[in-house]
């Protein structure tokens, strides 16, 4: 039953599908003021009475009639005639027009004196100042703020009809298991509706959440049916895609018309729209970024067209930080962290991918590369939409190059100060060209402890550069492995399960040619399995390879150009990098530090790494 | 007791003398991860396990082990030795190393063929690719984001403890009555505590409301006690200025101590900060813009202090269509209407004045005066506090003149066209200079129908301007009073009690000189009483005025250039008032409408007024 997609739609062509096929239904549902905050207004709001609803003073003082105050002067004041003691509030009798300020009196012999007329209407707050009964308050349509809340309180108003729209949530999949629970390799925790409900609940939509039906086409095909007859739209999620385990296409298709299947989009093409009785059910795509991409794009479309809340999404103007490629026909979005290093906003891309939701939860926005477009170019003006208040953009350290729990620790260290770490993932030379490219305001480089290394990796790119050198931590490696491996298994090494990162490459062979290791022959059968790899002793331990054979120590470096280390967020990720506390937790995650003071201001002239 | 503050602090002053004096306390509570949208982690939170919990494929196809692939070519194809069907998601197998896409291979002979090797690894999602066991998912301070709520659920945890704020908020006063009671003349009804509740509900605080206390120093003194008790931070609504029946002040005096009474901000100036037992209590005062703006300027600065989510505010740069004055020394903040014409961003102020509710309504944002400025000049630049979401206000469309409730009802129907018509109050003359400017899209005159008046009240202020000329409704003036009045009583509305509205004015002297009644003479005890004035038969009927003595018609009229009028805003506006829809309701609402086809294109050399 492997399908695949018959030809892929245009994001644009599907939104324009979409509200042609959905127009605006009207749905509304009535609610209690106070829960109304956020909702949208379903119908106008007027006015009950008149506020204030008779007239009455600005200020303590005197009612009085205006005309009998006639003449008074400074030269020559005058007593009330006819006049009533007041309070801020308090109702004017109809006898009386203006009210004296108790400040611009003076009692003298049982009478009360002013030194100059009332005009009618002075200090008076006329019946209807504020609004009219009757007079419109909201217009339909308006999404209400917690200060329209007292307004409409104050003019009679405790409940109202606001757009609602409820939407049922059907997860599929028999590999699911709830939130709380520790999932068996290949169970996958379901989590994508309670995102989904989440986000569509932040739009005003009311959502229900169904059991997770598992892989099976009539259970699937029963829950849906059941869900659109409760609902205005249904989102089922997963098994949208074409493998042999993807059901909710056909299971829609047998109950009704599918509108369109796969958007060129990413991520979130395997998306899928029909029409059941008239009301819309999306199929959502199962990798959880795909999910949120067409939750945003495409269903939200849809609400906001239906007169929902829109999500408040601040934009701002930044510079891409490095080349985005992307296929010419796709709208692609990529998660990004802006932060603003040398005045300007940059914007530096996490990795891709509908799996991985951490790139979202580490990023601050994302960027949309249009259909029309291959890519971005690096130094590109890129209009980010925000995921965080463009308030701490200000407040945002961006710092490019090898993520680890120490940097986490620090990120979270730096919170204290009122600044917010953003790291995004690169190697150490993608982190050193960053900071060559003052992208960023830190480069994280791993660098082997060897003689050459810090100038080999780091400064030969950026030469006259003035840098500042925290090394954060050192950790050893060795060669893991099930059993004491030969010198033959060992030569394996050079050329299958190399690893990854620079500095253990560099420590690897520098050990191989210590210990007389050579290449090994040229025969596939013997290449090394899975079961031997260079790691931490603590790798090592997780994976259950016993043997460990160490071959020599990284170090964990922040990289800061020294011109912008006395800067806010940089000298507070300094300052805490430094800190007695911090210190103490990384010795208590087993983190050893490089000796010394911690920290060395190298120049471009100084080759010396921060150990021999 | 009356009593004045003795010294008014200034706001950035008293901003820190509070941050001073309390410290952020890092109260916090736990709650289901669900309900956390919008909320701030109190705790860092980490991942669980890993994610994925083991290797994964990323495709369905073959497990294989890579070294057996090696070799295989377009022109050598070679069957796959070990393999393992596989689909996507499924765990792979200690020893597989890599997964061959099923797309790429083909069955024949009871083998499956491949034409190229496997790179080890390959479309293999490794464990912890997403995140590894232990990792940071979110530090401590971070908004939770609704995609950090599937994240949060994917890594395994369902509960999280968040920053909390308990709130104590007490409504005071013998005037108040509860929302949904339709007031006495003298009652107010209570709505402050309601907004604040909302408000501070939007940063995530607890709130819990008192009963009214009516204005009894004793029972004030015993409520504020019992809500320190049970808060963190408490809000005394009303009470706090310096009148009479203003016992708030005492009461928290009594029981602790002031931090100040007082800031010299508008609105919101008697605001008032007691210590007690080391939490703040706030006086806030009774007007509910004042009531606002100590909120948002002065509580909620604690709030953020003490880590709660800041309001999303967008800001927005604008120029200041007319002049605002304000004291030096004082912080004002005026409520204004961003609207775009002519491709400027132009910020029209509403009326000022803590009662003025619908002044912040129908705003979309506000400016601060800082404390240095005596004022802001018009055409100046200013920054806008955004109330609604900035996508907003390109749509807004920006009237200045009388407000009616024909306006509103236009503005009502404009919503089905997208946009939002923002009526800013302004005399005529004031309109007709607004749109000399070129600072709003329409100017809402009205006018007498006289000969004249079109061409002296308007066309003479705009030489050279061609303008749309749209009369959306007539009203018939008269003398309304209680008893038929003489000419002699008649007389003396050419002193006193003088409409304000410069078309009544101008419909008045006409008739008055047609019924050749002069000028009354020099004597103030014959000055017309609050019993005779000028308005409309139902104003009349409504004020139990039943003498009602015809003077002529003022016609209500929008005022368009022709430059804009196919504009997308402009052009709905244009359609809306033209449409039947619409003149069917003001039928019904008994505003007659000008003869005609209701619209008149008007050059300046033409001065024939809508009707004669």
């Amino acid at each position: 039953m492997t399908q695949r997609y018959l030809n892929l739609t245009s994001l644009s062509r599907a939104l324009e599908i979409m509200r042609q096929r959905f127009p605006p239904s009207g749905h509304a549902e009535s609610m209690p003021l106070q829960l109304a905050v956020g909702r949208v207004t379903a119908e106008p709001l007027y006015a009950e009475y008149s506020v204030p609803i008779a007239d009455i003073a600005k200020f303590d003082g005197y009612a009085v009639k205006s005309h009998e105050t006639l003449g008074a002067l400074d030269q020559r004041p005058l007593p009330l005639l006819t006049y009533l003691g007041i309070n801020t509030g308090d109702v004017i009798p109809p006898a009386f027009d203006a009210v004296i300020m108790v400040e611009d009196t003076w009692e003298e012999g049982g009478r009360v004196w002013i030194r100059k007329s009332a005009a009618p209407g002075q200090n008076i707050r006329r019946t209807g100042e504020d609004i009219q009964a009757g007079e419109l308050v909201l217009p339909k349509g308006h999404q209400i703020r917690p200060s329209d809340i007292g307004a409409l309180a104050t003019y009679g108003i405790t409940s109202l009809r606001v757009r609602a729209v409820r939407v049922g949530i059907i997860p599929t999949g028999s590999d699911l298991v709830p939130p709380g629970t520790l999932p068996r390799p290949g169970q996958t925790v379901e989590t994508n509706t309670l995102m989904a409900e989440a986000y569509l609940r932040g739009m005003g939509a009311t959502c229900h959440r169904y059991g997770v039906v598992p892989d099976d086409p009539d259970r699937i095909l029963e829950t849906v049916a059941e869900a659109v007859a409760e609902n205005d739209l249904v989102l089922v999620s997963a098994g949208t895609s074409t493998g042999s385990r993807d059901h909710s296409r056909d299971a829609v298709a047998r109950l009704g018309e599918i509108v369109f299947h796969g958007i060129a989009m990413r991520p979130g093409k395997s998306v899928l729209l029909a029409d059941l009785d008239g009301k819309p059910v999306f199929g959502m795509p199962g990798y959880p970024v795909s999910a949120q991409t067409v939750l945003r794009e495409v269903v939200a479309n849809l609400l906001l067209w239906w007169g929902l809340a829109p999500p408040l999404i601040e934009e701002m103007d930044a510079r891409l930080a490095r080349r985005l490629t992307s296929d010419l026909g796709f709208d692609e979005f990529v998660p990004v962290s802006v932060g603003q290093v040398n005045g300007t906003c940059w914007a530096t891309p996490h990795p891709r991918g509908g799996g991985i939701q951490m790139s979202v939860v580490r990023a601050n926005g994302y960027i949309h590369i249009p259909a029309g477009r291959e890519g971005r170019e690096a130094g590109e003006g890129v209009r980010v939409s925000l995921t965080a208040p463009s308030a701490t953009v200000a407040r945002t350290v961006v710092c490019v190059g090898k993520r680890d729990p120490v940097i986490a620790e620090l990120g979270n260290r730096l919170q204290d100060s009122g600044y917010l770490l953003h790291c995004c993932n690169a190697s150490t030379i993608g982190a050193v060209l960053a900071l060559r490219a003052n992208t960023c305001h830190v480069a994280s480089v791993v660098l082997p402890d060897m003689e050459s290394a810090w100038n080999d990796l780091v400064l030969r790119y950026l030469p006259g550069v003035n840098l500042l050198r925290l090394p954060v931590g050192m950790a050893e490696l060795g060669i893991a492995s099930t059993g004491e491996p030969d010198p033959e298994t060992l030569a394996l090494l050079r050329v299958s399960n190399r690893p990854k990162s620079q500095a253990a490459r560099a420590l690897l062979d520098a050990w191989l040619e210590r210990e007389g290791i050579g290449h090994p022959p040229q025969d596939p059968d013997l290449a090394a399995g899975a079961e031997m790899r260079v790691c931490s002793v603590g790798e090592a331990r997780e994976a259950g390879l016993l043997s460990f054979t160490p071959i020599g120590y990284e170090s964990f470096n922040l990289v800061i150009r020294q011109e912008v280390a006395a800067e806010g967020g940089v000298a507070a990720l300094i300052r805490t990098a430094r800190s007695r506390e911090f210190r103490a937790s990384l010795l208590a995650t087993g983190r050893e530090l490089a000796g010394g003071s911690g920290d060395e201001p190298l120049n471009p002239g100084d080759a010396a790494p921060a150990r021999n």
